[in-house]
């Protein structure tokens, strides 16, 4: 049972539709801490990990955990008739089996999204451990995406300790970024030894979406490695993704 | 045989081609109170009534009474090519067969659109009565359309002497505006007793476009009977449309 | 062996995407007075005439003459990854079998896209002669080609000393343009005879869009007789078509 009212609601608009366009269904969580969610995609390559402080709300009652399982295309559906100057509630009552959300603008507007009886998979994310940390302008990770995403379906990332490069070569053409160390776009490079591991653009070109919400994105990664892609917008929205990389037999 | 010049050129490009999307064929009168077409869809389920008055024009001359037959995707592709700032004349000669449209800016551009031989019904409208009145925020009623539109094919409204409601509830989710006696967008509500009648959306979407030419609509409807939805602009242009209700067997 | 370097970028982002829409593939040729293409259309119906002066690049470094056969859409891709505030670089080394492209802003893109194995033919152009010439607004013309469209899939071009018309008729509607000499929009009118000639829409509605790179269309053409086009951005680009009549048997 909660109810949580928020009033930036570009913080749903700018997160939700771009967790939805990897993964289908998933479990939401609201406690104290705020509202969150953790799920793998169905096909096991990525991981969404995305959390809303309470901080970031209006108000924010919840007693004890909820579990929410919501298909992520009926939520988007709601989240996109938010006008903005609307007041958001999120609503669960005792026994109910539908998340209500309240719109207050002009008039009360509300919808009922049923909930799902599904559970979700925890992810071992704690487990892994980055062997290099890449700190960038969101809008330099968007451009080397769209570069490889002309000539190949999948991009390679290498840093060393004084460049980061990302690069794609395909049947005719190939492209390629690269900053060294101090470069403006660059904002940190943490890479001891020479690093180098390949992913498919496919995830990239959804996960660079959320450079909506953060105008910096924190790569880390490994030689052959999962990467962790986060944006963060201090004290209210956390979206960061995981991707497994593709790795040549 | 009439010769007819106007400037305000946005009155023809807002409202022929909304009128389009209902009406294939329509018979429209030109006489001495201005340019107007009252006109059943081809399904029977929606009436178009529109009236752009002798006022609005910059010249106006007709002899008697001329009906002009015609195709609305083929009016609509020249009225697309009307530019701001062009003059329109819309001229038809004595014995001849088509509608000649003149557009007067940089040169002087001439199209011709066929005049076809069909004659058109006059759906008794006079006969309507409707027990309630509301008059909304033409955005209103659009935000209600668009909610409902994400749930189901119809939406249901619902007055009483106090509120106002717009709803849908598809298989999954449901959706619901309500605006009370008073509050903002809600401009006037007359209804004596409770009424409830249900509308396809498919129609309503359409109509509704019809909100670039005026902020205020007026809904007139009854439990299980026809709407009217009127769009006004003062003393130039009036689009109206009427709407049968989807009765549930 | 060169290595060109540009700044406005918009030269290259203006006009290679339009060429491209007329041409698969084709000879530029870098030598000292720039960048340039003359290149037939793969059904011999158009001719693009493409000239990037020397003087429009901060940096221009040939020896002797290249031919790059280039497959156009490989080079749009990359010219599109251009962004504002970017400076590129074209570059190809002695033996190398491949156009580099750099674009220097936050970092440092390069892209290599693959010379094709192709001898351009060069097609006569040198021979016509035209009886007239009409100097337009390219917005009028833009219009023209735009209300022709409507009714037909070609469009007839008439002049005579005092005037000049556009014009095209289909089975339902006619649309006509007419400009007489001194009326804004129409620059320049000569034609010491009557001229007459239809020309496809298809590729006029391609070309038109070279409209971006200049205000000002010329027109050159005779009865039954090639057209050509001409987009001129003084001093640094310009961009021309010949298209064949399409002659009444």
């Amino acid at each position: 049972m909660f109810k949580i009212t928020l009033s930036n609601v570009d913080l749903l608009r700018n997160s939700i539709p771009i967790i939805s366009e990897i993964i289908d269904e998933g479990v939401f969580k609201v406690d104290s801490n705020g509202l969150s969610l953790v799920s793998p995609d169905r096909s096991m390559i990525a991981v969404v990990n995305f959390q809303l402080l309470a901080s970031a709300f209006d108000d924010f009652n919840v007693t004890g955990e909820e579990a929410l399982g919501l298909n992520l295309a009926n939520l988007v559906a709601v989240i996109k008739r938010i006008k903005t100057g609307d007041k958001v509630t999120l609503k669960k009552d005792e026994g109910m089996n539908v998340l209500e959300v309240v719109l207050e603008g002009r008039g009360r507007r509300r919808f009922e999204v049923p909930l799902l009886d599904i559970t979700g998979e925890k992810p071992p994310l704690d487990q892994l451990e980055f062997k290099g940390k890449v700190e960038l302008d969101s809008s330099v990770l968007e451009e080397g995406i769209s570069d490889a995403d002309i000539v190949d379906d999948s991009v390679v990332l290498e840093t060393n300790p004084d460049a980061f490069k990302m690069w794609a070569k395909g049947d005719i053409s190939s492209a390629q970024l690269e900053l060294k160390k101090g470069e403006e776009g660059l904002r940190k490079l943490e890479s001891a030894e020479a690093l180098k591991s390949r992913y498919p653009l496919e995830y990239l070109k959804k996960m660079i979406k959320a450079a909506k919400l953060s105008e910096q994105v924190d790569l880390e990664f490994g030689t052959d490695y999962p990467m962790r892609l986060n944006f963060k917008s201090i004290d209210k929205v956390n979206l960061s993704f995981v991707l497994a990389p593709r790795v040549e037999e």
